[in-house]
């Protein structure tokens, strides 16, 4: 299959990372070096429908002239709610399919990455953006095969197979957090400010999630052992956070001694490495870079993808 | 085991139910029938610490009065933030445990009906106010064995065996239910207002619920059947519903065949029934009126009970 796009030895890529609530970019040479980068508080969610161009000319319009740079989007710029809806790309999907359905918006100059879609027992799944994150990971780790989690507000848990995002699953993980952290009845319960992880009752939550069947059921337990008094208040956002992560982990297929790749902020990712120790599972880290090195892959043609 | 409490012939039993946020009572005559009722919008969270006798009086002063009643409180009244905090009673109780536990506000006059609590896997459950109700339950259809839903905000699954209530879990239902339909990212999908009930919608949440693992991965299908305009807008709360009552259900032991009781609304029934039906499961209903015939039965020395 042929890229439309195709990065020059001379061209610089204008990697761009625009989400709900935050806007990245950066410069990238075409062997992959990071020349500059820049982050914004101009997630779309700040920014009007007709607005896009102008945000974007403000904050990388100087990168784009340059030297006829080439910029590709990831992200929620990518949504209803974004500059231009960019379809989903079906699963599965490796480097060909995903750079094969850029969403053009200047042709042979800017481009949005589509979103990619599965399905699991009729139920469609989305994801936009971590899609990009996924493909800049196999490349970093040189990986065709395995599970690889990318934890958050609504967590994915992706399968990977001959070197293809297969299928995945979304789990409302940091948004459940959130939920009973901020509004629920056990919000009275919980000190005002989080604190540092307080591990042996994060470790403790996860392992009554473990056993449990349902957060449902698992969640009330914050407010009955604060009640009896039989675990301390600042102690209780950290074993909640445990429960709701343990309750993801629970519904996971996984063979003691996998290895799984985590790609997230080192906090989460520290957290994700604790609870999966209880299923015996082993975490492998991917860190932030792998967005601009997931664009630069879509924006290369890639030999090993061209046969 | 004998009975602090006995309302004599001539004695009116002032039977109340002093919620979080309700304030329902009752006069009865020693044979159970119902004298006249009252509501009041005073439940506890609307009522000042050192409050409680002068709002009593005012609500119910002239009853007990009248003929030296006796009253016999359930509900939240009996918690740390009510009148007077009354101690939970261990699981298993029945008539007589209960009974035996009240805490007395004016001795022979005024008591408080102490809440349950039982142990799973070394972590505490409590219940207040539902005890009062299944017992009533038990009462009116004349029963010792069983289960027994009390759907709500925490809906309680409660085991009976010989006349007792032997073991509860609490599922924070009703609560999740309102999370995600007011403060999650699924509000901006679902209508303003919740409209009837769709009964297909409320199906399909249910059975997509029963195949499901966790409500974390379930509950992203409300957005995504959005997405792909698989499901009416107006649908969509049914849906929801179906989604976070299956889920509760799902987790249950339960026996094609078997019938549970179920003490709730009639809506509330209605929807537990539909989706119980899809357990193979019947539902035997008890209405409201088994908080009152629970509070007398808790008054009265019970011949069966004293052996």
């Amino acid at each position: 299959m042929q890229h439309c796009t195709s990065l020059t030895p001379m061209q610089t890529l204008v990697a761009v990372d625009w989400g709900t609530s935050s806007l990245r970019g950066a410069r990238l040479d075409s062997v992959g070096a990071v020349l500059e980068e820049r982050a914004f508080a101009r997630g779309i969610l700040t920014v009007a429908p007709g607005e896009f161009p102008a945000v974007f000319q403000t904050c990388f319009g100087d990168w784009m002239q340059a030297d006829k740079a080439l910029c590709l989007i990831a992200g929620m710029a990518g949504s209803q709610q974004g500059w231009m809806q960019a379809p989903y790309c079906a699963c599965p999907a490796g480097f060909d399919e995903v750079a094969s359905q850029l969403s053009w918006i200047m042709p042979g100059r800017i481009a949005i990455v589509p979103g990619l879609s599965c399905t699991h027992d009729g139920v469609p799944d989305v994801m936009r953006g971590e899609e990009t994150q996924v493909l800049g990971a196999l490349q970093l780790l040189n990986l065709h095969e395995g599970l690889i989690v990318l934890p958050g507000t609504h967590s994915k848990w992706v399968q990977v197979r001959g070197g293809k995002i297969e299928t995945f699953s979304t789990f409302m993980t940091g948004e459940f957090y959130a939920l009973l952290r901020q509004h629920s009845i056990l919000a009275r319960t919980l000190p005002e400010v989080d604190g540092e992880l307080d591990r042996s009752a994060f470790d403790d939550g996860v392992a009554f999630a473990l056993r449990s069947n349902s957060l449902l059921q698992s969640a009330f337990s914050v407010r009955t052992l604060a009640l009896f008094e039989r675990r301390a208040k600042t102690s209780l956002p950290s074993y909640l956070s445990g429960l709701v992560i343990g309750e993801e982990i629970r519904t996971q297929s996984l063979e003691p001694g996998e290895a799984v790749v985590v790609i997230g902020s080192d906090a989460l990712t520290q957290r994700y490495e604790y609870a999966l120790a209880q299923r015996g599972v082993s975490v492998r880290r991917a860190g932030s870079e792998v967005t601009w090195r997931g664009l630069l892959a879509l924006a290369l043609p890639i030999p090993s993808k061209e046969k």
